[in-house]
């Protein structure tokens, strides 16, 4: 399959040609094939006319709970412990596999939708999860988050799901999910990141997401939560961690130095009253910044785009600097940053030979018109409900109607 | 006309009956003549099938200047005296009638296709907007914006203005704008007090928008500009102050005391780097807090929603506390709060005599399914890109196709 899209404007993600005007991108399989300005010489199956659309990588959230689309608006607006053990936990302990699969389609209709070609989903049941991924084209990393007491089951049932992926398209990969210092004993700690060094599996995690948290972890372990994931060997793999909000310049230093990724989900962490990630000191210590948009029962939408704009104002905002995260910065954290963060060295830019994942924006409408900056655009002005067309391996997965 | 919309889900923003499950709402002429469980015994000259939508009064936009649109993506992430000296006023000295009218078409048709039905203007060549408002069907309140040293030429701006409103549709009105005490003399201030008085004209102004306002009135005035508005008369007529981000109790205190509405734009707040408005404290002293957006080259959206969501979040975050502004207090904000604020007894809520402004949002999307709480999903989950009906006046002025 052979798709061209025509005269459009495209932001390419890459710091030597960050916007071509009028360019030309030809996707051959799952690859694209050619960008530049020239009309490529060939047949294609089908031809998008690009004029008023803006063409960019997808984007790639990561980190979310997919299926939790089910329990949005089920509670909103109380203490978090109450939120937790009175509302979250009990509906979730009657989820059915058959329940995450339909929670799994409509948050994954709902991020193609809204821009998203790639996720990092923790939660249970995944294999639903990868069902549904499968049927509707998305790229994706799954995780069986893993809690006390039950590790071994989840361990078994990471490896089914890694011979589950190993069968299907070649869109989804796994990784191991140990929840949080407080919800994993030392010893479910250090038995995921052995078994992720055995495996080759990366680690997706929550880091720091409350005072609470970092103050208990002080009492039980003498060390902040980065420093005892640290020291139970979770960093000794590729990892990203989400949250990050309360981290100290050694837990940033700790971070940098093993390469870890940290998820940024500015709203979800405003929403649960969790604080404000220190993102642009996170960047300043080397740190690789990606976003991610949490469940929907506690954000309460999957569309990246928010992130992307509240990313690139909260943190103006907070510091009293309008010149804090630019644009260009924000938005490559929700491309070029997740491809990296998810272990993809060929995706979040457009350029020949890449995986052929991307989204086409209406640029015509009212509040896109005049359009003097188009990076500016994308982050403050676009929402995700501008996407008409979303790709992902090559193929059209969501069209506007 | 007779507009029946049927078994509908209504959100009223009445405190009694909040939210009504398979209602019927009558609109006659531009009024709401009947909303209740039984179908209205009457011929309608549209009936519009409410399955699957919510029907809840139109956003109230309390602070925005339209004809920004224009300046949308033209400069960002920017030191403010940098942004405004070197790039926002220079465009707007360039700027004629006819590019105020274009730009306010494409902010009203924003605003429409959002679910604003009213909305507070202040700006240059506002006879223009007032076209353009008159056009495109939307309610608002235009305000020319005054600064030194052109005092006579805009008052009799605003009389002209009134002139022209007065034999308008009826949907607009006018009030008086001293821009800020940064911009406008003691003169200023007291005449625009004086004019407002004798015309019977509310007032909308900036205030405290940042720490340097605060710091620079402190020095000429030896007083806050709360203190100093207040000293100059500007709060002896009703009056809308946006921004508020640095008050002190002090200031508050006077703001309730006069019944000065706040306009809250959080969005602009962060993005500018002003700062966080205490809104929670506002609340507490008793003062009156609605919604706006402030302009396109600072938000960069007229998607009124984008505050609601903001607002409900934001203040959580900040504070570390999620049960601050609870969704129903936020969505009272954009709708009753906003009508109180900019002078309407007859707004803001679907009440039977009250002006038929309305709008329809699809909650059969993805995104807001299952629903287990409409008021949570108004908040936390909807976009402005939701909204599949705009009503103002009894009239359909918005139908996404």
């Amino acid at each position: 399959m052979r798709i061209l899209i025509e005269d459009v404007t495209a932001v390419t993600m890459c710091e030597e040609t960050p916007v071509m005007e009028h360019a030309y991108l030809l996707i051959e399989g799952n690859r694209i094939g050619y960008i530049g300005f020239e009309k490529p010489d060939t047949d294609a199956d089908r031809i998008i006319d690009g004029t008023g659309l803006v063409v960019m990588p997808g984007l790639i959230n990561t980190h979310t709970h997919t299926a939790m689309t089910l329990l949005r608006s089920y509670a909103d607006d109380m203490n978090l412990q109450d939120w937790l053990f009175e509302k979250i936990f009990p509906f979730e302990d009657t989820l059915t596999p058959e329940m995450v699969y339909e929670g799994s389609v409509r948050g994954i209709q709902e991020m193609l939708a809204t821009g998203t070609t790639c996720f990092h989903d923790m939660y249970f049941f995944q294999e639903e999860t990868a069902r549904a991924a499968e049927e509707l084209g998305i790229r994706g990393v799954l995780n069986e988050g893993i809690t006390d007491p039950v590790l071994d089951k989840k361990l078994e049932k990471t490896k089914t799901l890694l011979e589950l992926v190993k069968q299907g398209s070649g869109r989804l990969k796994v990784g191991i999910s140990p929840h949080a210092v407080y919800t994993c004993s030392e010893e479910t700690l250090k038995t995921c990141a052995t078994f992720a060094k055995e495996h080759h599996l990366p680690i997706h995690t929550h880091l720091s997401e409350t005072v609470t948290e970092n103050e208990d972890c002080m009492k039980a372990h003498g060390m902040s939560p980065t420093a005892w994931m640290e020291a139970c060997g979770l960093f000794d793999v590729p990892c990203v961690a989400a949250h990050c909000v309360w981290l100290s310049n050694e837990d940033r230093e700790i971070l940098s130095r093993h390469g870890v990724s940290v998820s940024h989900n500015p709203v979800s962490n405003l929403k649960l009253a969790s604080g404000v990630a220190q993102i642009p000191e996170l960047v300043q210590a080397g740190v690789q910044v990606a976003l991610g948009s949490d469940g929907a029962s506690s954000n309460n939408h999957l569309d990246l785009f928010e992130e992307v704009k509240l990313t690139g104002i909260l943190h103006k905002g907070i510091n009293l600097d309008p010149t804090l995260l630019p644009a260009w910065e924000v938005l490559k954290m929700a491309t070029i940053n997740g491809a990296k963060a998810l272990g993809y060295e060929d995706l979040g830019q457009l350029k020949e030979g890449y995986l052929a994942d991307m989204i086409l924006l209406d640029f015509a409408k009212p509040h896109l018109t005049p359009n003097h900056n188009t990076i500016s655009n994308l982050v403050y002005a676009v929402h995700g409900s501008d996407v008409v067309y979303t790709i992902v391996d090559g193929k059209i997965v969501y069209q506007k109607s």
